[in-house]
């Protein structure tokens, strides 16, 4: 029976690589790296140099694929199709490389940023596939650190205050409002910028872009003062590698503290 | 000046410490280990071994020391106070460690289950002790892998669906109602079983205890049919091991699928 397992590999920096993983990185006969279509062969290197560093060298092939292009443009309630058809198209291609590329008694590997768990596509595709029938494997996944673990961190806080929710969502549904019911909110996939929206309100930011990687830059702060400095410093950075990874904690003073300690 | 690391040691799983943490964990001349004074000898034991199993004998020492009770009998919005003045007396006997236990150009280190972001308040603390001033240092955190993820590794399901977000409660906080904007909610330090609460609902629940370790139990499925075996295993395991660390994530089939893929 074919293996696979989905390997979180941490938000940037190679040590964040867990025990587990190093050790589902030398069980590994096969990686799979998937490139996203967009310019980022920066990251393709970092996996690259992550097997080099960890797993001895001939004990492993590396196949890399193309990403289909995901079409961005729809918005709105016709988000999630679009999502659907490139999912398809993903199943499509995930299929044919563990059926031609992954022997029958062979252990494949996707390498996942951050933690498979949060806003990855990787899971939902292998249960796709086996859906179909056409492939079968067995499959385990491998948590990462999240890039939500690294931000804060990184910024020396907590997710949560004491003894509240804390909300991760995406930069399009912080676009439509402020979450209900919560002061503590991570914001993912924010091409947006859309914490300029909230520049009114009394709210810290806790910013990183690149994090945990030589290029990480770092912001925080009252929103207000703190948004036009990570404009400028996303724009700077956008320019200079092509692409940008970030993420940020927006966390609101509430009005009411009878909760807070 | 004094060094201290805030580390994230992971759910249970030895090996799901990442290289960072081993790196900080080799770095370190005084682990510093607090007991929640209820019976987590286990808990004790398991950072012990990991020390061992890591770090060259004889390079560190250890220091034990046992946190204050925590008044649980408080409730509703006297909780803060209550969680106020134990945090203060934490912040007592960390002063008390650092100052004492740690000379001038030693490292010590704190060793956080989970991941020191989630519903711990090791940094608040250590952030309440240098504000008082009496005792200087610097410190980091490294993060860990949470029971959050390493639950939903375990059941190979991601912690959001496509482009919806997730939200990270409490028990206390369920007991008060099923969150507003979302449908994936992650629950911690749920004494109450709280997710009976809705049991009529069209919910499936992914649940699990002592994640990682040779003891872990995990039930999912429709929380109307699963939440009588839960009950089940948590009370038997409760009573085998003497204490229960659990968490879950409630997943509601949305009335309005317009946004599901």
């Amino acid at each position: 029976m074919r293996k696979i397992h989905v390997i979180g590999i941490g938000a940037g920096d190679p040590e964040q690589l867990t025990l587990q993983a190093v050790r589902a990185l030398r069980d590994t006969d096969v990686f799979f790296l998937l490139d996203k279509g967009e310019v980022k062969a920066d990251l393709t290197d970092l996996r690259r140099e992550m097997l080099a560093a960890h797993v001895p060298e001939g004990t492993y092939r590396v196949v890399e694929a193309r990403d289909p292009e995901r079409d961005r443009r729809a918005g709105g309630s016709a988000y999630s199709p679009a999502v659907g058809d490139w999912r398809s198209a993903r199943a499509d291609i995930y299929e044919r490389l563990i059926g031609r590329e992954l022997g029958e008694d062979e252990c494949g590997a996707f390498l996942v940023w951050g933690d498979p768990a949060l806003y990855d596509s990787t899971l939902a595709i292998l249960q796709e596939v086996l859906g179909r029938g056409a492939v079968a494997f067995e499959y385990d996944v491998v948590p990462g650190i999240s890039s939500v673990s690294a931000l804060v961190a990184r910024h020396r806080t907590g997710l949560n205050r004491v003894a509240r929710p804390v909300q991760i969502t995406t930069g399009r549904r912080l676009a439509e409002g402020f979450p209900e019911g919560v002061d503590d909110v991570v914001v993912m996939l924010d091409a947006h910028q859309t914490f300029r929206q909230y520049a009114d309100e009394d709210i810290d930011i806790y910013w990183g872009a690149y994090i945990g990687t030589p290029d990480e830059i770092l912001a925080s702060g009252p929103i207000a003062e703190t948004a036009p400095r990570i404009e400028r410093l996303r724009t700077e950075a956008r320019q200079r590698k092509g692409w940008i990874m970030d993420t940020y904690l927006l966390r609101r003073h509430p009005r009411n503290d009878a909760r807070e300690d």
